[in-house]
């Protein structure tokens, strides 16, 4: 039986995350439900889309990824059932599988129309329960993907930025994403930090102009409350500062720039 | 194995929820424990109340309830197990089943008292723990509800709002809850706002005094940031404001006093 | 299948537990993952340390608890495999496991060192998810721990606290822990509180000198909103507030000096 993540903004206090497991595991009982997070800023679909990537192929081929930030919900926005890599998402059709769909190949992408695998009674702002819960559950029980509806070759995508772009000396990215440290992820790639002798620490890395030296290995390369580069667990170059937050330090995480620079070109 | 649902206001950041988990999965290794949530405001009954009704039914016939949200705890207030609609609830006895107990129809009712199924040392603190988790676990096990203590057809009641009451033009209500998207259920129930010709547009909604407009059928009819009424995914009316938190705008959910009135009688 | 509990600073926002989660099924895809808590605050060892050893053997034996709070991940801190009453630990070595240490028989400590057991491609910043995580899902497959690394007696230790030290009249103790409640618990443990006659009663609490009276048996001994001290249900003397915040009252929970005194002595 495959496992089910949730990832939502319904948050943790109420009951909607409670209901949406109720629904799951009466249509699926032997469902291994996975939370991810409910504790997306509300509607923040940009936060969610990159969150899903980055644990999409954690799991195990077959799981499948419950990805609700709805803010759409009851409009004609459309609800699909995808496939990446042989795991497979149900979510709203607006942008939450823009990460997805950038790091691996699609494999199959279906609307999700039939009403057989909806709950019973649709209420017009609630469908992670009436929904998307019961087809992930039924798809969960065997029910092949391309019964809920007909394949789509159209998908709603968010302007995610690109990679960082080159410059005369490196490279100027921004902030793609704050987590709960206050880390600030760049889209600066760690492929395009290579050098040609695979030194790292030739690069200096500025935020919004400010020198904050090389890219370390690890926060402790630094003085506790120090700013620092470093390339995080996402394969992304990563603002920090040690046991402190970066985002706090750099008042607004869209506004930053930020540039690496070969320190050898200077010379 | 059946389910064991939690539902407390212990918090996620401290040891007492891995306590409750540890004690329940140590008597009964394959029961499947399901979090419906630990962030009711500490002490809010209320609240908790209104949570387990929303998820009660949306669980399999035999899931057990264990709902702890507790500030008489170490005084007589009694601990109950109850069943309702095939599903069990253990709980303090101090109102915490009252919606339930108004929407579904009681099969059972007994005190738990039994020391058998308790922890050997009880603390006067912490009966989530010593007393209601093993007595679920139990449950699970197989015991039966009657062994755990005799019945009682006595069970404390909040007074919590009927539905709204009837005006000339309509009805009046009130906020009964206020979820994190700062939405504002009212006890205006959707059969109520049922007219001849099952025409819901044809009220309007008045929050202390102030028209919102018609009853919408999703958040998408008005622009972010306005407010706006709708039923929501529990079948009563709410209010809302579109990607926007409807209790910021009316300070005070609890003065805050909620109208439909029929538009089309105004003529 | 032996159960895993989580124990981090992670939060619950972003996609790390998503992440660790996802690495131990695709490992021990059997594994039955509990989480104890990803609101530790951010590098706070000292927090989690004292969750870890509260719900340390409330698991049943062969549980492995994953604790990860790891301010120094990256550096040369070493990450242990630890057995303590036939529960396991994987943490890194920063004093994580103090209060486990000082309450259980060490049974066994390894050094957790062999890369076969760690994911291929490791990040410096991320060794919950590619060392720790898969170190705690291969031990779950059944994995000998001797298997992970050499065998070692060394094990940093925090500063905490011993138990309360006497006075003329009774105990001087200090706040070691405060909960989501507000309420300080000490380390003035129940033991140490009883008397010849078993009489609890006899003692005078003060807190930073002020008389809060008697231990009390339960929150209820005290009208809403007054402080209260009582033996919580981790076997420490507890300083309260009656469904109110003790923290809030007695600002700064560190520098708090918690006297008990037996008023027979006075006499």
């Amino acid at each position: 039986m495959p496992i089910i993540t949730l990832l939502t903004d319904y948050g943790t206090r109420d009951h909607y995350v409670g209901e949406l497991k109720g629904v799951i595991l009466t249509i699926a009982p032997a469902a291994q439900i996975v939370d991810i997070t409910h504790d997306i800023e509300p509607f923040k679909v940009r936060q969610a889309a990159f969150v899903l990537q980055r644990v999409w192929a954690r799991y195990p081929a077959g799981t499948i990824h419950l990805a609700v930030v709805d803010p759409g919900v009851g409009s004609d926005r459309r609800i699909i059932l995808g496939q990446y890599a042989g795991r497979f998402v149900v979510a709203p059709d607006n942008g939450l599988v823009t990460w997805v769909h950038r790091e691996y190949a699609l494999e199959a992408m279906y609307v999700v129309e039939d009403r057989r695998y909806f709950l019973g009674q649709l209420s017009t702002t609630f469908h992670g329960r009436d929904i998307m819960a019961p087809v992930a559950a039924h798809l969960a029980n065997g029910v092949q993907p391309r019964s809920f509806g007909r394949v789509t070759d159209r998908l709603e995508m968010l302007p995610i930025p690109a990679r960082a772009e080159p410059t005369e000396r490196g490279w100027l990215g921004c902030v793609i994403y704050v987590d709960r440290f206050g880390s600030m992820v760049t889209n600066i790639g760690e492929e395009q930090l290579q050098t040609p002798r695979g030194e790292a620490r030739s690069w200096e890395v500025l935020v919004d102009g400010a020198n904050i030296g090389p890219i370390r290995s690890t926060f402790c390369d630094v003085p506790s409350g120090t700013p620092l580069a470093l390339i995080g667990g996402s394969g992304f170059l990563e603002i920090s500062i040690n046991q402190g937050s970066a985002v706090q330090r750099f008042a607004g995480s869209d506004a930053v720039r930020v540039e690496v620079r070969s320190k050898v070109s200077r010379v």
